[in-house]
């Protein structure tokens, strides 16, 4: 087990009806700006709910943040949190929106004279951003409970990623029967986003983290068993709320510990989003069995691990053990309407030539050690093409 | 799944070597208290490595608190946060030291006029403590991951737990190389410990919680694979890391977000412990086989799927498989050294009927929903007598 800090400070509270306790959380006295994204929220009766749980409150709404959020419009965020004096940010959406109020949150406060710097520099020292909440209304990212976030800009077909250190949301309201109001695409792009988040730091080095490998295994046995459920009509509360609770455990830090961390299969879906308009979820789904292909001798242990514990593949030769699982992760893809091949969408190798030179002129060699290096990306997303 | 809430800010630092962190931990102006045990720590050169960390700080020393703290001696340690402004407490050992702790830094900035009312009356708005943090010893009571505490006071034979709100430690060290320097017994008492938690948290209603199940599973699995490589000489690092991190995630709130919790094995143990003087995991793995065998009817449901899950029992008959693992389970404790029975002790029907009367005296239904009513408790230990 490596050597490991953990901090989660955000309150999160989970269940149905709990969306009235914003006013118990927010002080009075607080300028909020709302955050959200193009009108979802107006449709589910979730903005009402918010806008009645703060009445009295001063609230200045800020809509329209698009999935994969645009600098350009975070932007504008920012310069209504300078010069409207915004002393709290609530979120009410998904993870994009999310995503986008942690930039707002920073940028708002950043010193530095071009705040894309946060993202294409990773810049150090990031200031103390403004307050911020959510009322999450997709469960996928977990960016509900932590302190990441993925901005895109579409001028230069850019998308990258930050940490603040001090920008966890202070608390997250978690309400499952939002999920009924979904539409299947969105539901099975935040079941592949958790699987995909869960791999990412399970799939890796052998390190004997008992409890972590089973947290993980927990969560990818939950997603399957509960994966077909939530894609018929009307879901059960239960079914909702297992699979709100998976998104968030995913990526909140809490089976991380100790572990080796992978993310290839997130950094190159990144590029598919940035260059071809890709959602995030389904570039996961072409990626990660390549991913497992391309890399299973690096990951020879975790991935047996994987086809005995969660597939419960008994087969004794162990490559074939192997196979059986990459095979099993694809068709659990594909059972949930998820196109797992390149050319399905029409790209070619003209857009892995892109990949593999920018990953190469950034110098970026991803994955557990930097064990995925720009030929192995070409190779992987060759094997899925 | 229960709605829930659930907040945990303490700030983990895990692995080998990190006490030397504790100069970047703690501001330099603070005046700390530092609280320990019998001596243990300077045997096992952890009070070395925390002086060293801490060079030129202003340090109050405050030893010799018991296992079981008492009041009486956290109340010496009380005075001297009031009449020394000491603005830190910096706890070194294992559960014992740091509920005391716990309740010092509420107990200093407590404004009732009896202290023991934070215990004996559950007090309401409790005070925000004196910052305090912690270097563990000892893996069993997740002590240094959550806000509650017991206190013992001797002088009546009492024992009571308390939970203050905004009573997280800051940060908790915990290198898993302290437990090398352990006897066999304090292992033993910090497995079955860590065991009866998750299963306070796990074995009760079925609300379709499928992750905290697996997290709990996980706990457990973890434990009964490790226990017997830690009671060996000369444990790997691996198994001490393993066994330090079950220990904090069986009582961090990680495990317990939306199911039902049980604790009828602890309130019964602690009387145990405040009429007997046995050690807190001897009297679990005395009293947990007890309320498994009289309440399995209403925990049918769970004790099955911790039959296959964690026991991986197959007979088909759902209850002999509980039998058997009921079993298994006092086996468990057996195979780690632990009597399972009260006439192990010499604990005869005298002391069943003061425990008996205590509870109804004091109006105690214990378990999951009241369901563990005296005179189940009475069942409950006449069938472990």
């Amino acid at each position: 087990m490596n050597n490991f800090v953990f901090q989660n400070p955000t309150k999160l509270i989970f269940g149905k009806g709990e969306i009235k306790r914003l006013s118990k959380l927010i002080d009075k006295d607080k300028k909020i700006l709302m955050t959200y994204g193009g009108g979802s929220i107006k449709r589910n009766g979730v903005y009402e709910q918010v806008m009645q749980a703060l009445e009295g409150y001063d609230i200045v709404e800020f809509s329209g943040i698009e999935a994969n959020p645009d600098y350009s419009t975070l932007m504008k965020a920012v310069d209504i949190c300078k010069t409207q004096n915004i002393d709290f940010i609530l979120a009410v959406g998904g993870g994009s929106i999310i995503d986008g109020t942690k930039f707002i949150a920073t940028a708002a406060k950043f010193e530095g004279e071009d705040a894309w710097d946060i993202l294409r520099k990773k810049a150090k020292n990031l200031p103390i951003p403004i307050d911020f909440a959510t009322v999450l209304t997709l469960p996928a990212t977990a960016s509900e409970m932590n302190n990441g976030g993925v901005i895109s800009r579409r001028d230069r077909c850019e998308k990258f990623s930050f940490h603040n250190p001090a920008g966890f949301p202070k608390f997250s309201i978690l309400d499952p029967t939002v999920v009924l109001s979904l539409p299947e695409k969105q539901i099975s792009n935040g079941i592949v986003d958790i699987y995909a988040h869960t791999l990412e730091q399970y799939l890796t080095t052998c390190l004997d983290t008992k409890v972590m490998d089973r947290w993980a295994e927990g969560l990818l046995l939950t997603l399957i068993e509960e994966a077909p459920k939530l894609l018929k009509p009307n879901p059960s509360y239960e079914s909702c709320a297992n699979f709100m609770l998976t998104a968030t455990m995913g990526l909140n830090g809490f089976i991380s510990m100790g572990v080796d961390e992978d993310w290839a299969t997130h950094m190159i879906g990144h590029e598919l989003t940035a260059l071809c308009g890709l959602d995030h979820g389904e570039t996961l789904a072409i990626v990660h069995p390549g991913v497992m292909s391309v890399m299973r001798k690096e990951k020879h242990g975790k991935l047996l691990q994987y086809a005995r514990r969660v597939w419960n593949i008994t087969i004794e030769n162990e490559e074939q053990a192997i196979d059986e699982a990459i095979e099993r992760t694809e068709n659990f893809f594909r059972s949930i309407g998820k196109k797992t091949r390149l050319s399905e969408y029409g790209i070619g190798n003209d857009v892995i030539d892109t990949i593999v030179q920018r990953f190469t002129d950034r110098g970026w060699a991803v994955g557990e050690h930097g064990i995925v290096t720009p030929e192995k990306t070409r190779l992987i997303l060759e094997k899925v093409l």
